[in-house]
């Protein structure tokens, strides 16, 4: 493991005002590593974050005797079943998360996908530490009723400026669960307003009586059709899309919707294409099948991307053209889920880029690396026909908004979606070497090739998980045996090599 | 409007490092302000916020030309049908709001009473630009994986300090509405798990299929029981227990829940006590009867302390107490939603404390002045039998609980609590004269008699609340008639004078 002792962290206190440093320092890659045959043939890269660690330092088992004493505590206040690693953020910079006992890992899970431009980044710290910023989170809107001036400024120049092609418009909201399900309200209010004969026409007695009682006309038997391991979030409406694993659903009461199947792939796809595009066909037409039949009449379709809690489950771009040429058809709106795989992450802003479609879908959420929430539509149609139907206290956070810009502008300055792109490339070839190598450890990879949202099946998943910490890596799972990679948007080519050699020695040993 | 103009506000722009000034200020009163009868007898009462306005600043209509512009541009790329004044909150101080053209309103709305301790409040910033804000922004960490090392510590400093007597533990989410549904959704699991016998036995396969496709009995057909009127938030699971008014509720789904009716008290009570105790006796027999014998078996009550959205409707202790005696008797949780009752504003912490009950609530769940959301628990049979059944990526958020624990820190050092109290008391025997003095105007006036979380009815209500800012209050609504008061808790004998004031104006012209 000499490796990962080979340099030491520099651990630095967060102080407030950093300066943002030009990028100039370079790192020499060690000429011993392992994988030295996937090192960058131009040997250097200039690193994106000069304050991070030169490479992981494992000090004690994970978690150390510090950890283990704070979980401990922890524990007391706070169901802490589901910790993996109690965190220093303090300590923690770029691509590497510091724990309490001095141990250093390279973070490829980030959040559950959810760090953007690497830990104590200066250029957010910066917007973070602002007079702006500070107005924002003491004196936070009721954006509905009382936004702030500079609100649609705040927009333009951050969440809009990154909008999805075709979708100009958007409605903020506060996590990946609730952006879904003002979505999912928008589209009922949306279909329900075509079943009337249009916006002008007034909600009639019995609707507004029976809406009180929950019960139809007023509150529809309409559902949202979503995709078999498919994950939308777990409050109640997007639970009840959600289909990923029974832990996540049991016991809790969910509304009678549709599930279609989703394309079980065989991978590589390049070496099964014809199989691949039978199967897609067979869940498109078990998807216009339940749009035209299911007992509750459907008013959108939500689907992933790529499937990511639900295992890294890919399918292809003429699939989601296909969704989205039946969605019209039948007068049913698709919303994408970009929750896990917008903001940069497969190579592209916005996964859906890559199906490379003229007609764009009718919604797209978004929460995690982008910090706030919310969904992207362009129909105007979509926007109530009254006021207070979509509506809350918050109504999202300018707080989170500001933040996101600050996101935009470091992924802009950088080029962080094409520096994804490029290292997602070296990362791919690095692990089919390894599939190759030992294809029994390494199943079914798959990935955008241009992108580090890559995954793949492993006999030993959680062991490999397990013993990566030990090896200076944090890496998580996705379904019943997928490890899936969710590095941040600063990963290159040299934190690829540790992934890489890390790997080489845990499924070898 | 004399007494509109009778100072200049002195608005500054934010400091970043605002020095927390002693409190040595005195204000004086208008000596000829029209409500010169309810001027506090001691003449004179510190400031607590030494940096706001003297008064109001009414300088054009509202909105004026500048504010009209800029809704007009917003309204590009954000529905502004809801909006109620643009403001703009560099300018905004304790309890005042500043827009765009230079008014400067009086404001006893708060952000839909979500302002706790005044705008650009100074130990609020101090907190929001501190180096371990600044961490918890730009470093979000998935809080059920990995937790900062200071969570524990930050929830017994802030939010565990103020828990409810008898409720020790905390999960946190984000807002009001989801904040309600993890807690129907710990409901759920627990009257499941009561049924199945007990924590140790296991899901069978029958549960684990049928949950995957939102079928009984993994997805069992259990409800939740609210009250008519009640407003518990507008997601899915939520808003099927939001009773408020049928635009909150049109053309979405919802589970089949069951609702009792909420006493429909007569006021003042003091009057009415014989009818009042009948009407709650019904209410509560009509509440028992659905628990045994609704369809769908109830597996929790909520309710709200005072219900707010609905209109501010009160009931008396023995109902709430009742309440909990019947819930316990039929083994159903009491789940008591204070997003808007809580934090200080009825004159106590939690509004639920006036109940005296000795008997806690299963949960309590919060948000708006407390920046942050969650409920309370006592019960560890409220923590679900596994890891990941109560999971998110988020979980919360450690910026906005930091920021909650300053809310805290500053009610205490002010003793705000107790001040809402007080000034509550002299601005409900304001009210009660004007009452007495206009009865056809202030209907059936409203509240706990020490806090300012006070209401009346008002038959022209809408057009009242519109001249309020022409007055230079700005004032709410709640329910089809109410005038709601939620004042911030830095709301003093002075600012209810110039409240009552406009008030008299308005309602006697």
């Amino acid at each position: 493991m000499s490796f990962l002792l080979r340099t030491s962290s520099r651990l630095r206190p967060l102080t407030r005002f950093p300066t943002i440093r030009p990028i100039t320092t370079t790192t020499k890659l060690s000429a011993n590593a392992a994988t030295a045959q996937v090192v960058d043939q131009t040997g250097t890269e200039p690193p994106l974050f000069p304050d991070e660690p030169f490479g992981p330092t494992v000090r004690t088992a994970i978690p150390g005797p510090k950890s283990k004493k704070a979980i401990e505590d922890l524990d007391k206040v706070f169901d802490t079943r589901s910790l993996n690693m109690m965190a220093n953020y303090q300590n923690s910079f770029g691509n590497y998360i510091a724990d309490l006992d001095g141990n250093v890992l390279l973070d490829v899970y980030a959040q559950i996908a959810s760090i953007p431009v690497g830990y104590s980044n200066p250029a957010l710290l910066a917007s973070a530490t602002s007079p702006e910023m500070a107005s924002a989170m003491i004196n936070r809107p009721a954006l509905g009723n009382f936004p702030q001036h500079d609100w649609a400024d705040i927009l333009r120049t951050g969440v809009l400026k990154v909008a999805p092609k075709g979708l100009d418009q958007v409605f903020t909201a506060m996590a990946g669960s609730d952006a879904n399900e003002v979505a999912y309200k928008a589209a009922f209010m949306w279909k329900r307003r075509q079943e009337r004969g249009g916006p002008d026409v007034e909600f009639n007695e019995a609707e507004m009586s029976s809406a009180m009682s929950n019960q139809a006309p007023g509150s529809p038997h309409m559902s949202i059709l979503s995709f078999r391991s498919g994950f939308h979030g777990r409050l109640f409406g997007s639970l009840s899309t959600t289909r990923s694993k029974p832990i996540h659903k049991l016991d809790i009461p969910a509304f009678d919707w549709p599930q279609a199947s989703f394309p079980h792939l065989k991978y590589p796809v390049a070496d099964h294409e014809l199989e691949n595009a039978k199967e897609e066909a067979r869940c498109l037409a078990e998807t216009e099948d339940l749009i035209k039949n299911f007992h509750n009449p459907v008013a959108a379709v939500v689907v992933e991307p790529i499937q990511s809690e639900g295992g890294d489950n890919h399918a292809s771009p003429a699939f989601f053209k296909g969704l989205r040429e039946l969605t019209r058809r039948h007068n049913v709106l698709l919303i994408v889920d970009e929750v896990q795989t917008g903001v940069g992450a497969t190579g592209k802003f916005w996964a859906h880029e890559h199906w490379n479609s003229a007609d764009p879908p009718d919604m797209v959420t978004f929460s995690k690396k982008a910090q706030t929430a919310g969904y992207y539509y362009g129909n105007m149609d979509l926007r109530p026909n009254k006021p207070y139907r979509q509506f809350n206290t918050w109504m999202g956070d300018p707080a989170k908004t500001i933040l996101f810009r600050a996101i935009i502008n470091e992924i802009e300055r950088l080029n962080l979606v094409e520096n994804t792109a490029h290292t997602g490339e070296y990362l791919y070839s690095g692990l089919e070497r390894l599939a190759q190598q030992y294809p029994g450890q390494i199943q079914n990879l798959r990935g955008q090739r241009q992108g580090t949202f890559i995954a793949w099946d492993s006999p030993r998943r959680d062991d490999f998980l397990k013993r990566a910490k030990g090896m200076g890596v944090n890496v998580g799972g996705s379904g019943e045996k997928a490890v899936r990679l969710r590095p941040m948007l600063i990963f290159q080519k040299h934190h690829a090599d540790i992934f890489l050699e890390a790997t080489e020695k845990l499924i070898s040993s």
